[in-house]
């Protein structure tokens, strides 16, 4: 992506982010520490900030590091976690969310990264943004911590819409398959279907259906089909993107979260149990940390909103300031690939599911 | 229960368990060494054994603990894990699995075990001991590894069926509420269904149809409902019972499976990284291994088919001595405590919907 919108005094070459200041649990703060994170370690990175501007200009003066790269939306309204993503439609035209898409509607940012309610974010950026040609649902895609060397899977759908038809489920498949290849780099993703069992015969009908059709696609799309995959694949080695529905996709996630995180709490108990083992706890002080930052979800934070026109950045609502970092960093990230026009091209090949090799061929490498 | 089927020459007070020896994955030696693990420490137990008599017989003369204590049934045919259910259904008079089922069938067992092919045991179970009057579709059970005071959740269904309108989803919820009781021994199990964020307007239409029959029900069924719950509840303490569909629950659990086993993979790795946190591993030793055993899946081994005409326990097909006597000590447990009589009155409740109030409170112990 070439366009520096001069709205923000954007130097050539430099990346603008689009950031949502408010609507996280944490407050405008975190989120100021976070975007200050990302600027000492990218200098190729500008923001846009939305919120009440008086209260940002102070915490943003701060922060040296953010001196002259930060632009102001003010806006008085804040969307909060209890606001019904319908209201937010019709009555969120003062939000900082509403505010922090219409800078990526108006092309004068790159990618748009907010900490605020789901539900509500995706509704406004499916009316502000638009779906993209040939898209039916929009997806919410994750990074899960894996056993994978690039430490990583994919994820969608985990939330966006908790009904999904064959067809859907090809375009998730599809979406998966250019986030892998622009956000991972892995050049032929392997991409598996969630279902109850690995056996052809197995699952719901539109899962079988969905099979055929993906597994069709899997040459001119440039991806390798494993077919269908179990649970126990998310975290594991047998896949790199992991093809669901949104609500089976949103169960799971928060299945693995919780599991995370009781396995943490007793591990913290067993530490704890003797003097013995408060001995080890220290001298495995080092090893224990990098385990934990492996595993360390505020490090792979933001869900990915796939199939709009542009890029959105969903980050945890509970995000720290390295959360919001790296919700920041992903939105840099898929920028600066091109990710949003790839992938547009690439959906598009679906609304003719019949078309000729040669035009699917030059797409392969999106 | 007081029948004392004398074909297996069981004493007064016996409780027979009736166990196919075949179709799990370590074959009939670590079948019989669970049994045998289960008689050590249950004088009050009993065993038929399903499977080439002559082969279990060798097997068997190998144990002391064992004399005396076991009838067998010779059966030349194994279900393997490739068959298919409905191949079963058919062609499988002379196989263990059917055996093993047709003990409980006959009355000569109080409850069935088997290490084999889920769906052929779901199938020949639902054939031959046949659904409960009012039950449209069995369910199984699992217990899962919480924080709870009790050790552990039960989540239901895991699997027995890949749908569930909201009448099967309240079933499930006086199943799972029945078994919390007789299997853990709360009094008042706290029930949650699952879906994707707790508000009431979230998630699909039959669950929103059953949070309203479920709710119905709570003061009757003696049990508290704590309305939506998330994946991490599942191994959280704000829920004692999770309801589902088999499709998300089986995924669920794989995943909760999934991510502990990485979680274990990463915390071996980080204690042999250096000479220290070597050393750290072999101090903490002790309480690591009773973390482990806290969440070791086969300690709770045993999938609990309910909504049948008798008890059935699935085995994980993988499962070890250990494992093999977890799922034969739940049939016992399960048996001795009259469950799937007292299920079949408590199931019998939704017949009739609008029953009155008195009849209730009559099955409210149960």
């Amino acid at each position: 992506m070439t366009a520096q919108p001069d709205q923000t005094g954007a130097r050539p070459g430099q990346i603008i982010i689009s950031v949502d200041a408010m609507g996280g649990d944490e407050g405008p703060s975190v989120v100021v520490a976070g975007i200050a994170e990302s600027a000492k370690k990218n200098p190729e990175i500008g923001f846009i900030l939305h919120g009440p501007e008086e209260q940002l200009r102070k915490l943003v003066a701060k922060r040296r590091v953010l001196d002259g790269r930060v632009a102001f939306r003010d806006c008085p309204d804040v969307v909060t976690m209890e606001d019904k993503p319908s209201q937010v439609v019709r009555n969120g035209k003062n939000t900082s969310m509403w505010s922090a898409l219409e800078s990526v509607r108006q092309g004068e940012a790159h990618g748009a990264v907010s900490c605020g309610n789901t539900g509500a974010l995706m509704a406004l950026s499916m009316m502000r943004l638009r779906k993209l040609p040939g898209v039916n649902r929009p997806a919410i895609a994750i990074l899960w911590p894996s056993l994978n060397p690039q430490g990583f899977n994919v994820m969608l759908d985990v939330g966006a819409d908790v009904r999904a038809d064959a067809k859907d489920l090809l375009q998730y498949a599809l979406m998966g398959a250019s986030y892998a290849r622009n956000g991972l780099g892995l050049a032929r993703p392997r991409i598996g279907l969630l279902n109850v069992g690995t056996e052809e015969h197995k699952g719901r009908a539109e899962l079988k259906e969905a099979h055929g059709m993906i597994a069709a696609f899997a040459d001119q799309a440039n991806f390798e089909f494993v077919g269908f995959v179990e649970g126990s694949d998310i975290p594991g080695t047998s896949v790199d993107v992991i093809v669901t529905d949104g609500f089976t996709g949103n169960v799971a996630i928060k299945t693995g979260e919780g599991t995370a995180n009781m396995f943490s709490d007793l591990l913290r108990e067993a530490f704890q149990y003797s003097p013995l083992s408060r001995l080890a706890s220290i001298l495995a002080i080092t090893s224990l940390r990098r385990l934990k930052n492996r595993v360390d979800p505020r490090h792979v934070n933001g869900g990915v909103f796939l199939g709009l026109n542009g890029t959105v950045v969903k980050s945890h609502g509970s995000a720290d300031a390295t959360g919001v970092s790296a919700a920041v960093r992903l939105a840099f990230t898929l920028a600066k690939s091109g990710f949003a026009e790839k992938l547009a091209a690439r959906v598009a090949s679906t609304a003719e599911l019949d078309q000729d090799d040669a035009q699917a061929a030059s797409q392969a490498e999106r």
